[in-house]
């Protein structure tokens, strides 16, 4: 059995596979008279598109995005907006091996256990192209937020790529668009460039870590228990490829902290109460408290490398395998886009579950 | 808007305040015929029950467990399970304070600005008495999973309490039971202890780390994209209060690692696939592998300790609290067999989605 | 597999058999600071209560309705409420023969055949008995709409019993609280007392229809396209024991019509559109156009009667069965508040369905 | 707020406007393995399709369904499967008019007031068009059931238009590809071509009734209480355009009935249970039986007819309006392969829901 649908409102169901003719993402749940065109949802795919810069895969995919339904005269109408994206750059050769043999650290042999037939060219539905379609919805997502919460600001960027990290003494949003790693610290640039490029090289890869803001989150957000504003984040991310662990504010280092470190004081400021600390992360109860959200998550590396590693095929027997094809060798860059869309669209969600406890006219007014 | 509910087909909506009349757990999609009993769901809450020592909480909780429907003749029916707890130790006037302040680090504050009222006592909603109802439904999950996987076993334990690590070299599940940490690591509890009762003795109080491991878990569970094992399980273990981050198999350390170092090679045993290693936390593309599920979570340190801190009153006066009452030092404890009892929710609800591929009789037989 | 659960986001899960300790609605969703008092809820169970009169079942169940969560000080705190009626009058002894012997007509088979074990006493989870708990629910249902639209006001009638017909020319909703079979038509009443009279000396049994009308429903509730309005309706009309048909406005009559005289057309009045007709019932393409809502639906004779009927065993042998017991010689007339209750939940479901579309601000203000 | 989805584990959303650049349906959860074409699925959409003969819509709809996802090498993966039908012929022009003016009857205006905008031309998300995406997937239903439930077989007719009534005694089922009304009485295709012609050319438009009839059906579909087989289906074929009314076995009948004329009585087969008779529709206490399921639907007359009908513009001004476009004067008979498809979905859905009581191999081997 699979779902592929995520939302409680806002519900985006992603279809395709890699190598099939498209993909896309089927949204129900968009309120209507949201602004919407094809070319503001392009930008944000283009940020996720690979081939930019040599960190990324060789892989050219233009991404264009078609709007099929859902929006007239360059407004949503509250129908389902269905998002396209054709399939158009499917060497299928690079893939031929993979028919027979499992690539370790893959999807391949899971799908093939759970569902006795898999489209194994370019890892079928468990390729990391699907996330293409999480950005055209947090296109919308971040579409119908500006309509809704205009001073709601959602950034990603990483942290750590294998043994580098960021200083956090000079971290600087604003340098996130100048470097090929959204990193927010121009002074570890070069570093990071040169560690990369002899991954790179080696025909390695390396894991990635990824910290998103949410600034001018509304507090209220979060239907506790099961749908708490951190659960759905975690869900979200966990869910991207390659992700193998989500942790929000202080996260796995709370299990370090003492009550009185990790406590954030509470007083009252001009326009509501102020926090002395975020420790929690923006979150209390699973419910925001206005500060900045902030989560953050760690992408495995590709299991795509250029040493030969040890696998079976379907039919049982021993072997060995090299990944060849165009990969990237730190696939937690291209997670900064997919996770600020993931994040786009559960704060969405949230804010629309939490409406609906005081009265308000409908929106179509007649004479 | 609250979601309290979680689960596919094996579903669990939990209810109750810590001090209202009751609390309990509505269970449906329990397969029929699973042989379910009071006194068997009893050992999972006596195991979470506090007071049993000095490093949980006082309070006095008996946590007696009532089935009200779905179970005739000592066995489920396919119907909703009612399972009920009566809150007994109810001493509301320990939290007289809080009426009117917010406790910094609990939900107070959130709760009241989502909602604009809330059961001040004891936490309300948020309290983690909650708990008790997942340990309950949980103990129904663990009779249906004896059932359908008879070799499927979850253990939980704990592996840092602060700055207290366990010795992995010295790893033995055997002895879980003999400490009140529920540490595997015979050696380290006596350091364990004393830390602890440092920190109680000055009214402070710490996080911790828990691990679920899950042995037994066939190959194929998991529902992609967005239902994916791995999903379900952060989303599990984030919804338990005070979890700050969720990892599985190498978690946030993955960052951190190559391609070459995370790669988990496959060869053929005699009855199927083995695995050089377990980077991956028996899990492939959201789906199991047939090795260990392996997930970890951090607790923070709960909010409630002897030193004032700042926080306002629900008018917007600046002022200071001292969380009085009976707490645990160290909320991580009692967390183990609450997420014991989140992972075996979400590994039958994933059993039970994976059926369905092929035919089979129904149970009910005429003639 | 079960489904006990209905709602988007007015989410009401029913539990409990007829002859187990307890039955009851978990209710998830209902919108904080609604005024909810026990005594309220139980005036809509005594409307629905048996033994009033002799055309309902001597059973005496006093259906004592418990607010267990949920409601702090008088209120809604927006967390589940859920609600226990304890079960008193089991007198098992009058189901024996039925352990073994199929009820033609009633689902004991069905359940036998579907989950391999069943609750026979008194059809279980299969009882009419379920319908108190959906009362007490829409209770809750009621309380929530009078707070968010006040104008709102849902009836339910008889307008139909065996060859008994109401006269649609003295139509009276004032009449509908005068009489044992709420229909709106005094003077049927003797005519509809002598014929059920009849029925219930002959050992015999009788179906009926009931119309719902809600007035006072604001236009644009429905959420095309697979929870419309009347969509919903009918699933939640279609979902109680024994109905057999559901229709909106000219229902099946719509058949037989012509564009001409289906039409409702529509002016301008003072305060919106005018229609000058209603054969739609209130709903267009699934969304309430302001009218009156109008539902009908059919119950069919209970099948407990005193004529022996053949059936079969568990083990496949032929027999006969006679249903002894305390039964409604017509269904129909308890079924009325039944109906109301249904709709007046999957209206409150749509109103809270209909936010979402401009800003408000959240309740809780602090300072 | 819009929902567009409707199953439990089949689950298919439908998207796209009558004058969008395409509709189709987005399908999760349609189990692997299954053999689709989309030849065999555009067989389904040739039935629905208009233009065919003089009674339907003279609009020219190729309806040519494409698969973009979830097939491999022509068998279904169990990851979603997009159809999607491109829209050709779309002469906006025809509905100039209605830009401003709301059709009595149709959607337009509760579109309006409840979401602020529409896509007016067709009627948009509410026309008809829709259920092509219905009948499309309802094929790839009939696929994966002919693959799980080979001897089921469902077929639709129609039972009535306007004042034509079949006669049960010449019911022939063979006769149904005979005529341009699928009705199963040979007799009466002269008749009822001759009401339908002088409707026609009057510019006028009827009603008309829709049987269902599903064999094979295997007992123990269904999931109490709320997802009901009975209920699941009525609430199939009421988000039907145009249909007002929905009834099983007897229907709405069952109001006249006594308990002795409406009871099925039981005695055992050769291969199961039998049944005197089938009042029920084939549907016990919403659990199948194991006899032919029965739904009845009735469709309204379309609205769209040449006399001149009061109504509003956008403004509030009264005016009329005359519906020209190319219209069908019944549109029951199209209804007949659209009742079919949800059938079908619904059908499949609860053979899905009804696994998982007993275990079961994966169907992917390794070795």
């Amino acid at each position: 059995m699979s779902l592929n649908t995520f939302g409680h409102l806002f519900r985006v169901t992603t279809w395709g596979e890699s190598h099939g003719p498209a993909l896309g993402a089927t949204i129900d749940g968009c309120p209507p008279g949201v602004p919407i065109k094809a070319e503001a949802l392009q930008v944000w795919l283009d940020k996720r598109k690979p081939g930019q810069n040599r960190f990324t895969t060789q892989r050219r995919e233009p991404d264009q995005v078609e709007i099929l339904s859902g929006v007239f005269e360059g407004k949503s109408t509250g129908t389902p907006i269905q998002l396209m994206i054709r399939n158009t750059d499917q060497r299928s050769k690079d893939y031929g091996e993979i028919v027979e043999k499992f690539r370790p650290g893959h999807a391949d042999i899971t799908y093939w256990q759970k569902y006795g037939i898999r489209d194994y060219r370019g890892g079928g539905r468990s390729s990391a192209r699907e996330t293409a379609a999480r950005v055209a919805a947090g296109g919308v997502a971040r579409a119908a937020l500006k309509a809704l919460a205009p001073d709601l600001k959602i950034t990603g960027y990483m942290v750590q790529m294998g043994t580098q990290m960021i200083d956090r003494a000079r971290f600087d949003l604003a340098e996130i668009e100048n470097n090929p790693f959204w990193i927010p610290d121009a002074a570890a640039v070069d570093d990071w460039s040169a560690y990369l490029d002899g991954l790179r090289k080696a025909g390695s890869s390396v894991g990635g870590m990824v910290e998103l803001c949410a600034s001018g989150v509304p507090a209220g957000l979060g239907a506790p228990i099961y749908g708490k504003l951190d659960t759905d984040l975690a869900a979200a991310m966990m869910s991207i490829n390659a992700v193998k662990g989500v942790e929000i504010g202080e996260g796995m280092n709370a299990a370090m902290l003492t009550g009185e470190a990790n406590a954030d004081e509470i007083s009252m400021g001009n326009d509501g109460p102020r926090y002395s600390s975020n420790h929690s992360g923006g979150i209390l109860g699973g419910i925001s408290t206005g500060q900045d959200v902030i989560v953050r998550f760690a992408v495995k590396p590709t299991s795509s490398i250029l040493t030969p590693r040890k696998t079976i095929t379907k039919s049982g027997e021993n072997t060995e395998i090299v990944t060849k094809g165009r990969h990237d060798p730190c696939v937690g860059i291209r997670a900064v886009p997919v996770g600020e869309a993931m994040m786009a669209c559960v704060l969405l969600d949230h804010l629309l579950l939490n409406r609906g406890q005081i009265g308000e006219e409908l929106p179509g007014r007649i004479g």
